[in-house]
């Protein structure tokens, strides 16, 4: 009889020893999840959330966020967030956020389309808004032509690798709250800021006055899911059913509740952020003593963004797969990962050094 | 160090030795499927679909429906049939269904909201439409003021436990393509009706004339995810865009395509489903058999439905966890998995007939 | 100089002498509107409803409703209907109404489409709901896969040409409220009733109950518009941001609210309405002396519902037009308007009568 | 017995020698068309279109922009411009468009939550888009994640009063559909444009290259209405059902389409906007011999924009209602119309001079 492991061989179409610097969702799922899913398994669960794990899900929640908070497993990120946004408002609100927001950039308008939302959105240097960046938008209350500002959406950690503080987060909410506005964050990569930070979860997001979160799990590690989180339930109407409209209810979700157990029951949450942070903090350190790279962005959590010499990326992505982040200025990202090594970072930025070597070179003749 | 089994004890919640009748979404993971999701893990791929057990997937799927059909793998149920339906019609399209539709009854009017999708829906004594069904609500083409009836959507095997058979499909289908109108059929027991009837995949499908598949993955065995298989991709239209649009989009999709692969590669899909309607009908066989149980339908697939006399259910349930169907009528819904066991199903034949008795007994009285 | 008659003559491209029986739209405007469009005319007004004509018919609203009311005009009845249920709903919410509604007939989805609902219909002998018949549908609250039934529409008068009594529509206010839903009334023909109950606009309306009504006035003789009246506001939410959103809100509204004052400042609406009953029932009572015309509703405003034998709908119609109402059951609707003159009526009957004595000649022969 | 006028005058209920700058939407209906409206009264019309006055309508815009053009005829503004670009547009598609376009800033998000779009919004410095412009959100075609930009809307002339030549459309045409983008030509004030450039309508609209277009009356003395013009019916899709379903059809349309037929049988339209630009230029020619009062944009149709001295509107307002464009930098916009006399613009020139004089005297104190 063959064991589990020699199935899995047998069934694996990949080489699991080839990393690059893509995404922090190109990677798979941490094994202590894996494990987690397999505890899971096994006899019959009430489907729909009913089941035990999602309970202690909820347990879970409330030992990082205090009492009172609701939260409500779903698939992915933008569902999370048009869930939560939704939830937030009327359907004649709109939603400021930062022009680089994923919200209004890479969700095919779903926001829109499927939450029925406008999206009012303003350029920032460093994807974070601040209280005068939101006034930008914020205005025109009771004016009918004009979609009714009544959310603010923050992403924690940034699309741009920034993290917010909680002083800021909360500047944020208290300008948002005294305009009648609720706050939203996008928390795709919260655990990233709460290893940056060095403080809880709940210091910069209920604490802080977020009344809603997108809990991010995908980008740390799990397989799939995300948890919405009712930080300030009172702000938020009816998530139980438009969960289910938005096609974001799992019939079996203990196995998504049950990788957020895992998470968030002891420290791996944690551990792998504060990894992958380390290991962008370790490229950065490296990449700073490169000649003819210019980082472009603070690196707060697991991301480093720079602008390359002209034809430098093409020739570094024949090793190490990456992409472009703004393609006309020579800006690319690097993401690091729970499962990025320091060997993978040291091979990438000798690589880079090497390559930028040569273009100097080939400059300088 | 602990082993993995051990791990997973220490994480488990629940009991893994109960089981129901309740639903086949009750049921956990096919262990061979657990193991692909093993297997599959380690390293990076590239996310969204661009990986190898996606590519693998698209590769059996045409093996079993044939060249020329694409792949799209979603979420969940609901996720699939919106998805399905509306790359089939226009923003002015309207869907032909049974009232007993999943579509129609199940989900939150997700069709209709999310789709934009005006239903059409026909009462039916089983579940099935036929040519003459659909007729009642296929006229008003041209007629602005009407939906324009542009596709026609059928469950299989129905959610009633009844099975079309592949001339059934394709007088439909000869029929909704005669009318200008495109076919969905909604498969989230598609395997069932494999089993049921004996045949292979694309007997009842694609070769029948169906347009559009949802492809269900979830009540089979697997953790979690469906697919969408355009079976007639002229018919359809965006899929790409509007599976991103619909958050349907996985990031990390071959996991879900793994879980796929291990049910279509060698015959888990078949084993499974063909063990699951087994058990329904043994337990069918056994209430036949049973005084004072009034079964409603054919059993054609997992399900058996019957009529009880009052009281009886409620009674039954405190020690079998199973749904009203109609509570209205009395009748109840007792649905098998690919893990129900023979005992189980003894022994809840034995807690019916032991009721009935009971219940026989106190009338006589 | 020419005078505005003969400018007007010039322009006309039709015969005003012609009329028929197909719908009380095919009318146009009562002169008394058209010389309230000309008195509106000149100088500047404030757009958007901050004009005196807007002002006034706020108050002709009160006068006819009660204190406390909000009126909102709208372009057209499906614009209205679908204003006033999402005001009523949240976004998970759904609508029981008739299987013949209207909204649910009529609107090219509309309602599902643009206003995001759900309708659960009822059929009905009558075009009439019930308490009994609502609750086929309304229920199932707090089941997230279930569309929340959180409204009710009935049409007064119904699509069927039956008026409910203010006892029949307190009943259904009563029992929808009891159960948490709300009460719309589509009141297309709102004056057609109040013209046969004999009663004022509020004693089927407010005073039975009803949360929010569409006010019909293009049926009655006005070029265009209808008003959405909130009678119990608090029922009703972003009304004015949702009027613009649905893109009804008129700019130069003076001219939508001052055929309204025009109508309800003296007994326009209820003169209009009165004769156009008084006409369809000098119809039936024609139609019931005439041999094989089957009746097939009772006659409680403008229009007459009857079954001819095969044929005999198509030879008519080479003189009179008027519309199929069940082609396939061979019934016809024959509506009367403002304008409809007893002469007209008498003509229609006499060519009824003579179609169907050839028919019945045909047949003996 | 009084006369038609004499009932007008008791129906009034404002002072029609009242004019101000604030909108084209401030004024009325112009005598011609009150005329058409009248002529086009009595006896019965086929309803939603079929009707002798919507088919001349049809037959003169053909007239204005050549053979195979189709009209559709609806309410306003916001519907013609959600029609349009819906029928351009799949359910996944996206229009690029100036940050100050009216579908952007002015419609409640009508065209995400009712149309289904992304609006990709550039800031222009005069509300004017070019090629290049263009291209800063014109990418990305491919790429699931984001909304796919497949339509330009331009505005003519802009919400800026400013006026794109033929050349310029054309330019932005042939650049829109190299991309594969349609475009979409918001003619709120199409007239004004024609009386600018000198040109006939079709010059910079159907042979610039424009697929469809927003025809406005409103704001050029209609009562209400204006017609979506499928210049390249083969790029529209479904406008016949999408109007119905966006809640733009007009069941007595006849009376929307004689307006029309008023404006554009003779040359009514060419005057109104002609004598409105010329009213707005002679006020410009005024306004530039002001010291103090800096003009902002070209006056190229019926708007002049300014940035006056802090509270000098405010003092202005009290006797000529106007409104703030951008409150912040104190830009002001005054608006002319059909009805605006030379009267009326000599007056309010000489109140902002004496303004500005009272300001500069108040400075030099």
């Amino acid at each position: 009889m063959t064991t589990t492991a020699e199935t899995g061989a047998a069934l694996r179409l990949h080489d699991p020893n080839v990393r690059g610097f893509a995404s922090d969702n190109y990677s798979g799922v941490h094994p202590e999840v894996l494990a987690a899913l397999a505890a899971a398994n096994g006899g019959h669960q009430v489907s729909y959330g009913e089941d035990d794990y999602t309970a202690r899900l909820q347990e879970l929640m409330v030992e990082h966020f205090g009492p009172g908070i609701e939260c409500f497993p779903v698939f992915n990120g933008t569902g999370a967030n048009v869930l939560s946004l939704q939830s937030l408002l009327p359907r004649w609100g709109a939603v400021v956020c930062a022009s680089t927001a994923h919200i209004n950039m890479d969700e095919n308008g779903a926001p829109e389309r499927i939450g029925g939302l406008k999206l009012l959105h303003v350029p920032t240097p460093d994807g974070k808004l601040t209280p005068e960046l939101i006034d930008r938008e914020a205005w025109g209350w009771g004016d009918e032509h004009r979609a009714q500002p009544l959310a603010v959406s923050i992403t924690q950690t940034t699309e741009l690798g920034t993290c917010y503080t909680p002083d800021e987060v909360r500047a944020i909410a208290t300008h948002a709250h005294a305009k009648g506005m609720k706050l939203h964050m996008d928390g795709a990569r919260l655990a990233n800021a709460a290893a940056h930070l060095g403080v809880p979860l709940r210091a910069f997001t209920r604490d802080a006055g977020v009344d809603i979160l997108s809990f991010g799990g995908t980008k740390n590690g799990l397989l799939f899911g995300e948890v919405v989180v009712a930080l300030n339930p009172e702000a938020a109407h009816g998530l139980v059913y438009l969960r289910k409209m938005d096609m974001q209810l799992a019939s079996k979700m203990r196995f998504m509740s049950a990788q957020f157990v895992a998470l968030l029951e002891g420290d791996l949450w944690l551990r792998s952020a504060s990894h992958a942070n380390a290991m962008a903090t370790r490229l950065r350190a490296a990449v700073d003593t490169i000649e003819g790279v210019r980082p472009t962005q603070k690196t707060e959590s697991n991301g480093v963004f720079a602008i390359l010499p002209p034809g430098v990326a093409d020739r570094l992505r024949s090793s190490f797969r990456f992409y472009d982040w703004d393609e006309a200025a020579g800006e690319v990202r690097w993401m690091c990962s729970f499962d990025t090594t320091e060997e993978d970072v040291d091979s990438f930025a000798a690589a880079i050094r090497h390559e930028l070597r040569d273009y100097r070179d080939g400059q300088a003749r």
